[in-house]
């Protein structure tokens, strides 16, 4: 980041000051580009009148070129980047969705992508790198300048989606000895050091941290107080390691703004800022409704044949899985052929049973992803979950039984499917609870696999214990 | 917050510097709290040995004891609480879950929670007040100091889930003709100024903000220039009403670290800052799956009926799609009669399109909440879904055409399902984003309704495809 920012923004840039953001006319209510301007914006590169584009897209925040690149259709994008190729820095770039980025950075030499890693923090250069080909990778390292060359080398020796991928080595580390004074100094002297810091972390001769001092207190202090007399000693510190899904957990439950990055031996490597976790909590968070579906990345911008490849393996699975209740269903074929009616009802038991499973999972997974389910209080959860499905199973029992027996006037058939009901939806909450469960505790990611098992659990037990029921029960002779 | 935190910890918090957070014995790995650590502290409680619970307890981070509550059983809740008063503090209360929450701020009295909401920023304040019955509300009101109970009846005034809820009113606003040494001296100079801020805002003479200034860039400026040259003019301007998830967006959007609440005039109303969002963020993308699986709140805090009412509610409406498609097959019941095996293969076509169908919304609804769709790519959209949909619906169609073509040695069952199934994967590719799409056209939410309609579509479409299929081709005579 330059020192740009210190300065006002030049004429063209200013705004009345009562109104947030680029003009009204590119923005709708909810903050999202209007389609009028996406489709002004295209006309005018397609009539090759790259200055009216520029005219439009100047204005716009970073992330709203970004989404306009996203919002581009992706035979369109490259050329509206040749188009207003001057406002596409930097910025644009680290804000923009990873396959729209990729596109785009696949069609640059390798000079150009350098250029724009240069100007970027650590973080948001390697987000840019790490996706491409090992090749174009090289090429663009070699261009680079030698510090930003070693630091983005370095980031990416550490493993994917970790605290050392996320972290950006610019920051602001002082010696314990100083005072509030030599700070202020050394920040006021330096022009070239960061300016994207929220706090400074106080290290001691082996640079490793002792304390971490918010800008507000140092700003509250006179100059001459100790700074090792206003830093916290309590921080939190993330090792380089980390997975970004813990690192993401632990500013949510320390309200953290920055936090220090640590190596093995306890020096302090690189800071990570709240700005790029956010991110990462909102696609953690979100991931998981995309896993249980089995939608991969679940990401609008993905190639078709990648959509296709992650999203048939989980439909070949659930395949297999319907087979096994096909099977089931296929030793009740004399049953059936006695009562066709069974045929129609015993999908009711099913499908009510798979949805008070998923219900119970979907609650069990979000409490593991959260850390509120631990060992403390696994057995209550699961007495809970119990508690629920009873009262869950007699309701929905009841109602299917009553109706069942008064439209067909059959109080056995009914009683059979009230029970087939209250017992699955009981399989169901437990299914619901513990498949998640063993799969945390086999250090399997619970998203992933629970929905398989549960739906299958559900499946096969409605129509095993219906049609077993109304086999046993003496309904059908 | 008090001006505690300018000072280093007293000697009994003191920590080796190059540990992070409470003693190890206390986390596990995870940084969750250890069962053994739980059950000794709730030990020492029930023995009536207050001293020894306080010393375990007293290391911990705030956020570490409000999840001790947590993981306590609900009936020990209030004895641990008695028997660590002291440390129950206004910070261990904004941290926890707002079912635990209310019940201990339910066993306390109005003087004793006014005395807790005193200590507070105005929204952790307001979080805890908020829930309560409304006779206890205005006793903790009548019972708080006039500053304190004018700025949270103000935020009350406010609609649930909106930014003036979410704001705190303790906040920097300095005027634009101050130099930085005017705003350095105002803020050593005035002791009882929050110390809870990352930027300022500079306002008009009315009062409205006119710019904002990150704490770096005023650090690293010499004392005489004026403030006005070093902020920065556009800033995202929060107004008072606007939807907390809007709000998120906002932050996540512009990588915000805070930002100016303006109320229907312009005035500067209040603050948001990041780490209250981001316990939103990590909500409201959350809170997708628990939707989309009608789990409620699905909270495992939750009070078991507050669970089975909102759950049932969902499993009635599944019943009621569910007997949508037992009519449907009931109207073949005499193809089914006439082979059985139509029976056993029929859930296995509705089952593996209910899967692809939610696949699809799963994408649908996350690219919907992260403002990815809009109406400028909803056409490329649907496209892409339906050719994804066709090149999973010709693979599992091929697989399941063949198999079952060779288990049964009958090549015209085969043609059917296949045929059936592929039908089914496509109308699922087709309802599974038009259905979200429409909803959010309609203003519903997406993640709430979806699932009903997707789920009704592709069991009813694929028993009768399938049925259909069977009975039309002349497969069964």
């Amino acid at each position: 980041m330059s020192l740009d920012e210190l300065n006002p923004p030049p004429p063209g840039h200013e705004q009345d000051g009562s109104d947030a953001g680029p003009p009204e006319t590119s923005l709708d209510a909810d903050d999202r580009l209007k389609p009028e301007f996406v489709s002004a914006v295209l006309e005018r590169v397609e009539e090759g009148d790259s200055e009216g584009a520029r005219a439009l897209v100047e204005p716009l925040h970073p992330a709203d070129i970004a989404d306009l690149f996203e919002l581009t259709p992706a035979e369109e994008r490259r050329a509206l980047a040749a188009a207003i190729s001057d406002l596409l820095d930097a910025d644009v770039f680290a804000e923009m969705n990873d396959w729209v980025r990729e596109d785009l950075i696949d069609a640059l030499d390798p000079h150009e992508v350098a250029e724009i890693a240069g100007e970027l923090d650590t973080d948001d250069a390697v987000a840019i790198i790490e996706d491409m080909e090992e090749d174009d990778q090289r090429a663009v390292l070699r261009a680079l300048a030698p510090d930003d060359r070693a630091a983005i080398e370095e980031a990416l020796s550490y493993g994917e989606e970790t605290a050392g991928r996320l972290m950006q080595r610019e920051l602001i580390a002082v010696p314990e000895h100083w005072t509030v004074g030599d700070v202020l100094d050394y920040l006021r002297r330096n022009e070239d050091l960061t300016t994207d810091f929220w706090e400074i972390f106080v290290v001691d001769t082996g640079h490793k941290p002792i304390g971490a001092c918010a800008l507000s207190w140092i700003l509250r202090t006179p100059r001459s107080i100790a700074i090792s007399d206003v830093m916290k000693r309590e921080q939190t510190l993330i090792p380089v390691d980390m997975d970004q899904e813990e690192v993401a957990l632990r500013f949510q439950k320390y309200a953290l703004i920055s936090a220090a990055v640590v190596d093995g031996a306890g020096r302090l490597v690189g800071m990570i800022t709240v700005d790029d976790v956010v991110h990462i909590i909102q696609e953690e968070a979100g991931e998981d409704i995309l896993k249980l579906s089995g939608a991969g990345e679940g990401d609008i911008n993905e190639p078709v044949l990648d959509s296709y490849k992650s999203r048939v393996r989980w439909l070949i699975a659930n395949l297999g899985t319907a087979l096994v209740a096909a099977t089931i269903i296929s030793l009740f074929e004399g049953t059936i052929s006695k009562m066709v009616t069974l045929a129609a009802l015993m999908p009711i038991v099913a499908g009510v049973g798979g949805n008070a499973g998923t219900q119970t999972m979907a609650v069990t997974v979000r409490a593991l992803a959260t850390n509120q389910l631990t060992q403390s209080n696994t057995w209550r959860t699961i007495r809970r979950e119990i508690r629920v499905a009873m009262l869950n199973g007699v309701t929905v029992a009841a109602v299917i039984g009553v109706g069942v027996a008064l439209v067909f006037s059959n109080h056995q058939l009914g009683a059979v499917i009230a029970a087939a009901m209250l017992a699955n939806i009981l399989i169901a909450g437990l299914a619901g609870v513990l498949i998640p469960l063993t799969l945390e505790k086999l250090d399997a990611d619970p998203a992933v696999a629970s929905s398989v098992f549960v739906t299958m659990m559900t499946d096969s037990m409605g129509f095993l214990v219906f049609l077993g029921l109304a086999s046993a029960s003496g309904l059908v002779r």
